[in-house]
């Protein structure tokens, strides 16, 4: 390594640190701290946040960046070298245009406006979390500012979450996505079999709850040495290097899919954070490449996978013997239908596969709406409410379950919700090339053998950490860009098979 | 405020926010961090110490620092102003001596240390651990020269704890308290009337233990708003701001004392901090005074209020309550002088009030040997068994219940231990003018009543922060400085009544 790369591996590695500070925080805010540290924690986030911004921006980096880019020049760029000062360049442009203080008050006003939300939602009182959402949404129009000129104020959100994409392109593909979701809904619907999921609500133990999830995250191949489980109000994975990646769970003792589901989901992201070749860690490449990619992974293990006929061909048994009293009598086969019932529901994360874009799509409408400045905020329930029924034929009965179920505005993550749906596809999409790639994959599966499958994503996804940008990825594996044809083809195919369409 | 000590607050903000954030990664790392998390952490904490040293010593807190002494000239020498630049000045003419390089590899050599002495005590095996000793031996020697010349290479370490304190001052306490307290001991073990504490050593569930322990927290004034309790190898409190201060405990299931005085202990630590000034918060008075004000607040709510008669006769009730098969038959003498047995001891979180201090003193004379450099790190295990032999009449079994036993060395605290024994003295000292000012205290204690002492603490000594340095601090309170009588004729009074001496 050159001197100017070493330096600037080095003075990466602090910004990191600070990141990863700033991430041990944040868990801790939403696992452990108690009330009185509100106030105090959004200090110093803040602080965090600017002195690893000011460091990122900071002269030194400019020149050890400077330097590194003349020592890699004409070597292979997709080496490592190339790669790391590529992203590194990226990286510091983009902070270089937001101002240090900008960073540190919408930390500041975040980790506050997370406290506010999560009593707002506990009371059902959109009103009292209004003023916050105010203050984060004007906070992400400036930041927006300082990349102007743009095609979309949307555009310079998204590409923090989704480097490379634009609104437009999110906006062409939901356009397809959306009347092939919607008429395969009505479809089911009109076929008149509802599926009776009454088997996963029942009174589910939380404790076997919790190590039945654990045995399964386990076998699936998250590594709890280097990663644990917590309980949260709203679930997330926070890694601070890939030795230390943890997951989180809520539990609700009156519906299965809850925590089984939602360990999966959280195992996927985390197994990816895990894999990511350790030499890239506290290093330009040693993130994961994009928010899209990211839900690939907890998409695919939670569904492709863990709602799979397969994963239960494997697991169910093992199932029944933690819960002999609630599923000692239930077949295989009425459970496999139970877990994926579709039926527009409240719930994001408890949505199943057919309508869960759906949610996605509504979020994504009203964001670009409140960015535009043609939704007020305070009329942002409401908007919400008529968009449901049109997306999904139901009205929440409070904000709770409304508009206020996600932690994501809370936190600022206004551009994050569309990387959810784009998960959907892309994992659909690696899949069709996992099973070329694996073609006695499913007999895997049905046998709890998930080596191949984890070997595949670490060698082809998880290891490059931030290498190659989400579509250059997704290209080299599959050999097109984004497209929503084998997600909605595997939705047809599944749930026709499920509903007799 | 003026601008100079506005941009003064401003500047010791950040340190103490990056501090605080170094203070969650530990506490982090001492409860939930996965083992894979180690190397990470390492770096992370490196990071922050940097960082945080490099704020505290920038030429922007030099000119901040000057500002502000100049605009405070002439204001009362005891307002919170005058005081504030006072600390200010010398936390930072300290900190401009030592390198952040130093502070850096310390924090980084420290983090992982703490690991390998985790390791080692579970193995009660040494060897692993010395070479991480050594490195730490000679990087506080390293840290000593940089406040050179000094009367004893131990006294720069010391002051880090116990701000003004010098070696051959504890000295001069302990060779007045050794004597005395091996003669109480002495005199103990000729009465021939030793105590039978088994009922302490039946069977407890923990979970009863834990409910209870927060009971009596609460009952004392520990506001689980602003803290919350978890378990930790090596019990600890760990404070990031007034609004956010945690206890750890350790549980034994055959042995009651563990965490129930454990508990009261750390609670007490964690009432101090509690109790600061907020207005202090994120300031340079912000901070506690030392750490033998500390422990005397611990030791106070332990012992002077836990191991009390007066206490058990509020809370023994409950007790038995709460573990009817183990205590229902105990009277209340039985269990006071249970729990106030003394017995050489080999643990010195679980020593008895009279021979606790002597666990100390051999800490104390090892440091001093190790700094000197008439003791080789190889030789410490066996100086300790044999030091433990001459002070105490036992020899350690192990390393784990040897030289193992604490944490303090693995991160790096050589200086801390006699703040253990000078806390017991100043607790005893303060004790004396408690009763002077509040005649009903003990009737108080026995209907567990506790805010008439609480509310004392605060407002002598908590919300102080670090107004006042401790020797100034304890003759503002008692008008006298720090002196071993008191603490003598409390234990001659207690054991004496006990033993029937």
């Amino acid at each position: 390594m050159g001197a100017g790369l070493e330096e600037l591996r080095k003075q990466f590695g602090i910004v990191a640190d600070l990141e990863a500070a700033g991430g041990v925080l944040g868990w801790d805010q939403q696992t452990y701290m108690p009330p009185g540290g509100a106030q105090g924690r959004a200090m110093q986030l803040a602080t965090l946040g600017r002195v690893a911004h000011e460091q990122l921006v900071s002269d030194d980096m400019g020149a050890a960046l400077e330097a590194a880019e003349s020592e890699v020049e004409g070597l292979d760029p997709d080496s490592d070298e190339v790669r790391t000062v590529r992203k590194a360049r990226r990286e510091f442009d983009k902070a270089r245009r937001v101002p240090s203080e900008w960073v540190a008050e919408f930390r500041r006003v975040t980790a506050l406006a997370h406290q506010v939300w999560e009593k707002a939602r506990a009371e059902a009182d959109f009103s009292q979390f209004q003023e916050p959402l105010e203050e984060i949404v004007q906070l992400r129009r400036d930041y927006a500012d300082f990349f102007a000129p743009f095609d979309h104020v949307y555009d310079p959100l998204l590409d923090d979450f989704e480097p490379g994409m634009k609104m437009a392109e999110v906006k062409a593909v939901f356009d397809e996505l959306r009347p092939a979701q919607i008429s395969l809904v009505q479809d089911i619907v009109d076929r008149g079999r509802p599926v009776d999921d009454s088997v996963v609500h029942q009174q589910f133990d939380e404790q076997k709850q919790w190590d039945f999830g654990i045995e399964v995250a386990k076998a699936l191949g998250y590594d709890l040495e280097s990663g644990r489980q917590d309980k949260a109000v709203h679930p997330f994975t926070s890694g601070f290097g890939t030795g230390d990646v943890r997951i989180t769970t809520r539990f609700d003792t009156g519906f299965l899919n809850t925590a089984l589901f939602g360990t999966m989901h959280e195992a996927g992201h985390a197994m990816y954070e895990q894999g990511v070749n350790p030499e890239f860690d506290r290093a330009p490449l040693g993130v994961t490449t994009s928010l899209a990619v990211h839900e690939s992974q907890s998409r695919m293990w939670e569904n492709l996978v863990g709602r799979s006929r397969a994963f239960w061909v494997g697991f169910y048994e093992r199932l029944q013997e933690v819960f002999p009293g609630q599923l000692g009598q239930v077949d295989l086969k009425t459970f496999y239908r139970a877990v994926n019932k579709v039926m527009p529901s409240l719930i994001r994360v408890e949505a199943d596969e057919a309508t869960y874009n759906l949610h996605i799509m509504l979020r994504f409408e009203l964001e670009i709406a409140m960015m535009e400045g043609t939704l007020d905020v305070g009329d942002l329930p409401e908007a919400w409410n008529s968009k449901f029924e049109e997306f999904l034929g139901l009205v929440p009965p409070d904000d709770a379950v409304g508009v206020l179920q996600d932690i994501h505005w809370s936190g600022g993550m206004i551009g994050y919700f569309p990387t959810y749906a784009l998960g959907n596809l892309v994992a659909a999409q690696l899949w069709g090339k996992i099973y070329e790639d694996i073609p006695d994959l499913e007999s895997g599966i049905e046998k709890g053998e998930f080596g191949a499958l984890l070997g595949w994503l670490r060698e082809n996804v998880h290891r490059h950490g931030s290498k190659f940008e989400p579509v250059e990825l997704l290209t080299r594996i599959t050999g097109s860009g984004l497209t929503a044809k084998p997600y909605l083809r595997y939705l047809r195919e599944k749930f026709g098979d499920i509903y007799g369409l």
